[in-house]
Order: C-alpha cells, then structure tokens, then sequence
C-alpha cells in the first residue's frame, strides 16, 4: 500500500483552511520558509503543495510580493439589463475603468452586420479594461452607431458608466438581445491586459444591446477574466423591469 | 520600413481561404510539404504560420493524421428550457454519450443544498461525457434526488436523454432555473475525456433544473471544450413555452 505523498496531505490542509476561510480572499498566506517549518517538509515539498492549489485557482502567487488566496469571484448577473457598474457594486466592489482606445471610423462588415447599418457607416470604438477593487475583470471592445450618438466619446471620457454616456445621448433604456459564451486562451496582449498567464481560460462574450423598439445600440466583444467571474443567468430575473 | 514576414502573409492567405469555406469545417488542410511548396518557403517558416491559425482556433493538429480546419462551434441556446438532445439535433448533429458512472449514495452538503435535501439523503450520481459527431462537447456530472426517482438509474441506462429518462419517471416537464457560468483550465482528467490538452481552456457550468413547482430535480456540473461550442442566451426564447 503506498503511503500518501506528503505534498497531497498539505495541499488537502490549506485548501480546507482557505474554504474555512482561515486565510481570507485576497490574504497574504504565509510565506514559504514559514509553512515549510510548519509542515516541517523542505521547500519543495512545498511548493509543490502551492503550485496545485495554485492550479485549482485557489491562490496566486505575484513575484517578490508572496503567495495570496484568490479572491472570491464577482458574480455578475446576465439579464434582460445587464449593467456593469451595477453588477459590481451589487457585489460590494468599486468599478473602474482603464480607457484604451476611443476612435470613430467605417463599420467592417461583421460589425456592421450586426448593429444592422450600411457597411461603412461610421461607429464609435471603445476599448478599455473594467477592473473591480484594482483587479482586472474584463477587456471589452464595444462599437456603437456614431450617426445616433454624435457625442458619445466625449461622454465616455467623461463617465466610466456606458449607461450614463448612453442616457447624455438621449438612450433613456437599453436591453440585452443576445450573449454568446465561449472559452478561449488568453492571448499575449489579453494576458498582459488582465494580468494573466498567457494561455490562461478567458470567457469570451459577444453580446449584442438595443433599444426599446429592437434597434441595435452597442455590440460588444468581452473577455472575461475566468477565474474572477462567475457569469449568472437566472430564471428569476430582477432586471426585467427598468 | 520593414517588409511583412512571410509567415505572417502565409498565415492571412489561409484564414481568409479558411473563412471563404475553402477547407470547410473539419475538413484536412494539405501536407505540409505541399503547403510549404505552394508557398515556395521551407518546412519551419510554414509551421510557424500553422502555429499562429492553430492558436487562434482556426486548425488543429492530430498526430500522424494532419492538420484540419477547425469545426464550425456548436451553438447551444441556454434559455427557460435547456434540451442537450434537440440542441445537437437543431445543429444538425448526432447527440451522443460515452457513460462513465452511475451510483447512488448520499448526498454531500453542496449538493444536498443546491437540491434542498436533507444532508445524507441518497441521490443518483450520472457522469459521462456529450458527444456530437462523434467529437467530445461536454463531461457532465449530474445530481438527482433518488427518493424522487427511484428507476432513474435503469432508465440512463437505457436511453442518453435525460430529459425522456425523467419523463419515465414522471417528471412531464422541467425548466433551468440558474445557471452559473466560468472558464476553467482542462485538468488532466477533463483533457481526457475531452480529448484536449491539459490546460485548455473550458466553460464551466453550474446548473439547477426544477419542477413546475419550483422543487429542484437536478443539480449538474459541466464541462463544455470552450472553442468547440457557443452557449447562446437569447432574450427571444422559443423554449419560453414547453
């Protein structure tokens, strides 16, 4: 009968300490010299302990800083009104937001597909990160009809909120259409936006908002963080009415 | 000014013929060798170009079999009613199911919450893997109450659609009613039955179908290979209605 590898029995010790919640969502864990003494195990044994639950996405380590319990993920509701900022403060975290890019230029042709315009018609483009407490959730790409919105990226410099931006230009109410999910690998300019491995599982979300008579208002492509959101759609949904 | 790489022309040439349906869906693209002379560079610079299409999802490699296009995702619509069976069918493909275990023993504290059982209370575990055409969607781990169904076992036996093997024991209709959605990595069982790498990244769903009464009757954790599938969720829902 083999005996049960040392490291196993560490990593079943922690993993049932942070679910007690002994070392908090984003706490420091001790450090390693500190928790191979308390084991009494060498440092490899250890890390190696570390590095499944690092793989199970129960910590994370950031170089020259130590090893921290991962936080618990934001749970972002998917309704008829999908509301970023909502969400987060919902979940007790402050929104923020890192503008990347905002441009006006010719629609392509997927995009002008599906916001139902002339191809070449003229769109705004709005790229940035959404963080929530300093952490990254998402890199979003959203496009929006320029000719209906003439003012919108002064708006959205001014405001993180797309729904207030939206409300200046006149769009008292919007509702999601349609989300389509997928899993996709972070890829190198993802991973250094949401600061993840290159790789890393992202939820990939193209969704599409309109107005109150079906037109098309803003299409977006969003990677999501995956490890750091939990996307909830519910039979039971509170967004319903405006 | 610095001239554009030949992988990198290479590479756009055979998206654009990949996109135009050149090399449909699931389709073998040519050797490398004969790839590599249409293009008149040599075997490295054209698996380079390779690497960058399979990174992006568009190919993949099987070993000693080539390298193919990549297949079109399934598109699985996540609405009041969720039908493995009629989805796959509505795609225009066969649904399947590799079984992996069927037992019945008590329930954990997570699952007995998520079903509203008394803790301890048996429950029917069923797990296998979705095929559709033969190529693995889905590993699924799904949790009944067996007081409920008693037979439920026999009847997953006998047929994959869980939704006609509830309906033999009595259950006429059920409905989703939440769904929790993130990406994880592929741990090295998952890549198994999943036929993907370690790593790759997933959809992970958590899930609760319920009676007409609102009682829970099903609690499944699943696994979806994120390129291979797009969960869709629509505010137009045809499943609105049973």
């Amino acid at each position: 009968m083999t005996r049960t590898p040392l490291w196993t029995a560490i990593a079943d010790t922690l993993r049932r300490e942070l679910a007690a919640g002994l070392y908090p969502p984003g706490a420091k864990l001790p450090t390693e010299a500190a928790l191979a003494a308390r084991f009494g195990v060498n440092r490899h044994t250890l890390r190696h302990a570390l590095s499944v639950l690092a793989q199970e996405g129960l910590v994370h380590s950031r170089r020259g800083a130590g090893v921290f319990a991962a936080a618990r993920p934001v749970e972002y509701p998917l309704g008829r009104r999908v509301r970023f900022h909502q969400n987060l403060r919902a979940a007790g975290q402050i929104p923020q937001r890192a503008l990347l890019r905002l441009e006006t230029r010719p629609a392509d042709a997927e995009e002008a597909r599906a916001l139902r315009m002339e191809p070449g018609a003229q769109v705004h483009v709005y790229e940035g990160v959404s963080l929530a407490d300093g952490l990254p959730l998402a890199h979003f790409l959203s496009i929006f009809p320029a000719a209906r919105f003439p003012a919108l990226p002064e708006r959205l410099r001014q405001t993180s909120s797309v729904t207030a931006a939206l409300l200046a230009e006149g769009l008292a109410d919007y509702t999601r259409a349609e989300t389509r999910l997928t899993a996709v690998p972070a890829g190198p300019v993802q991973a250094l936006h949401l600061r993840l491995r290159e790789g890393a599982p992202l939820l990939r979300s193209r969704a599409l908002n309109v107005d109150t008579a079906g037109q098309p208002v803003e299409y977006g492509e969003t990677h999501y963080a995956g490890e750091r959101l939990t996307l909830v759609v519910s039979a039971d949904d509170p967004s319903v009415s405006p």
